[in-house]
């Protein structure tokens, strides 16, 4: 046996794992001339979930964060099947046609179990992936749907500072993710399949009152009466719910992304909508709707996570207490308020009075 | 001037004032006999702000939680004007005939402000109110609504422990105060006008989703073929809502409590409800849908009291930090999970770690 080179030569071993580390001076000059790159790496640094990598990512976020864009953000939600992908990506060219540069981010509830994403799929987006004024990022694999949610919203910052001015956010619609997408997106839409109401029982709850438009995919072919019928159908339901906006009721079209109809139907409601928001000033504040609404999805989300960070905290620091209240509320000993009255007590007992 | 007699008979003075304080056994025995006076004085009680009550009422209350009754719950809700009343008389009077003692309760979001309650109001049900068999007890006219709603609940265990064996709590169709019936109650029923769609916009979301069961009320005369459409469209927006029992379609049945028509096919509906969720067995519990239900209530209202405690407490006991980071959040400083990050963090260090 011969020693190689490579063996005895250290400079070889040191190049081969020495990857420049990248300081957040870097990140923000990459993240702010566009480079795709570094983006992608900004963002993997915030999905990271090494304690080490926390500092650097909040910073960078915070930067984001400040900065002034005139960004437009579309929730897109739909079940398996009805054509997600095939729709993101004649809108998003359509999109990039018109002078935009779009970010497609995904939320995947079932990322979670499979450990793999079926939404974001760059490989389902062929051609807006080769875009030069396109970014797709699946959704992150691991973490719970809450932390991939959060992620998302911080994402979106570093993808509007990068200068994506339409950003697409899809979601499937089943369990709990499209209430996440709804509460991080101006608009939300929902796709749906030409089918009549039947098809549509399994959908989540109230999925249909959070839709700021609906379109109807595939309206094509055979499938054209039968869409034609849906819309008929849905327009029938929409009264019966309550509405996000005084000015505004949610639209149902008909598209066919195999025809390239409805389109610019829906570009022209779309840009109504963004017209709409930006423009009218909302009652209960100096702001219009656009910045009230996004003030106050801020604001939600605040009160949300630290709610939960509360309750995972109190509930793991009184564990014992926690589950030994449920069973006396289970076998009636207890009053669920008592055992709240309780629960505070025991609580308070470990806490500083004097603060 | 002469002394009059009642002026030096020390006794007369004290049997004017001197009104015997019920113990807890005298509250026991009257409310296990059914005794209205005294299940009155034990709400009343229970009602009261008073801390010197609270003990006395907190052993009336558990006492009556462990007692076995066989009692049905049936949430009542409309908007005003839809004739809840009139139907809660017809209904509460047949089922006595059936042999039912009834109580009728309110959670009345209007009290707060009013000061006075527009429901279970006796003189509306006057036939009812004089029945022996017949239990109507208006909506306590203090308190938050979460604080009317957690008293309600406790109100329907003395009830039951009094022999009442069908509970109809009422409510508007407003806020709220739904949400809370809605969980305190084994069956939901929704009241409405006979108009079509158009009318029902005001309603709150989510309303019709709760429904296990719709009624068309004043469905007679000039109005029966307006019912009858408002029937047809309600039966075509039902499949567009997720289920709340695999067993179960919410039914929509027209009434009239004019010509008391209607009435026993709604009767067969409730009693085969009635029958499938205290027969069939819940696929997670070795219970039936029914004891399952009760007892995912009875933890909803321990979770929800507690979070809203911890969170008044919490908000109060760091008010200033927490204004603090709303307003960083606002001027988009912080976003809103750093925000609930270093609330936690605030709150952290005012507790005893060695917990």
């Amino acid at each position: 046996m011969t020693l190689k080179s490579s063996m005895i030569n250290p400079y070889l071993d040191i190049r081969r794992f020495y990857k420049p580390k990248l300081q957040f001076e870097d990140y923000i000059e990459g993240i702010q001339k566009g480079n795709r790159t570094i983006l992608s790496q900004a963002i993997t640094l915030i999905e990271s979930e090494r304690e080490e990598d926390k500092e650097l990512a909040s910073r960078i976020i915070q930067f984001c964060l400040k900065k002034q864009t005139s960004s437009f953000r579309i929730g897109i939600t739909g079940v398996p099947g009805v054509g997600k992908s095939t729709f993101i990506e004649s809108f998003g060219l359509d999109l990039i046609s018109k002078g935009h540069k779009v970010a497609v981010l995904a939320v995947d509830p079932s990322s979670e179990k499979s450990g793999g994403s079926i939404l974001g799929d760059r490989t389902r987006m062929e051609n807006l992936s080769k875009n030069a004024n396109a970014y797709i990022r699946p959704s992150p694999s691991k973490g719970t749907l809450g932390g991939v949610a959060r992620r998302t919203r911080e994402v979106i910052l570093l993808c509007e500072a990068a200068g994506y001015d339409r950003i697409l956010v899809e979601t499937v619609g089943v369990g709990q993710s499209e209430t996440l997408v709804h509460s991080m997106v101006d608009f939300f839409l929902l796709l749906i399949l030409p089918n009549s109401g039947d098809e549509l029982q399994g959908m989540k709850r109230g999925i249909m009152e959070m839709a700021d438009g609906i379109l109807i995919t595939k309206s094509d072919g055979d499938t054209l009466p039968k869409a034609k019928i849906a819309k008929a159908d849905l327009e029938r339901v929409i009264p019966y719910f309550s509405m996000n906006y005084d000015f505004w009721k949610p639209f149902v079209i008909c598209i066919s992304s195999l025809n390239k109809t409805g389109f610019s139907e829906f570009y022209q409601k779309l840009n109504l909508f963004e017209n709409n928001v930006k423009t009218n000033l909302h009652p209960l504040a100096k702001k219009t709707y656009f910045e009230y609404k996004r003030e106050q999805q801020s604001l939600y989300w605040f009160e949300q996570t630290f709610m939960e960070n509360f309750k995972d905290y109190i509930k793991k620091a009184f564990q014992k207490d926690y589950e030994k209240l449920k069973q006396k509320i289970i076998n009636k000993e207890i009053t669920p308020f008592e055992a709240s009255e309780n629960f505070l007590k025991i609580f308070k007992e470990h806490f500083y009075e004097e603060h």
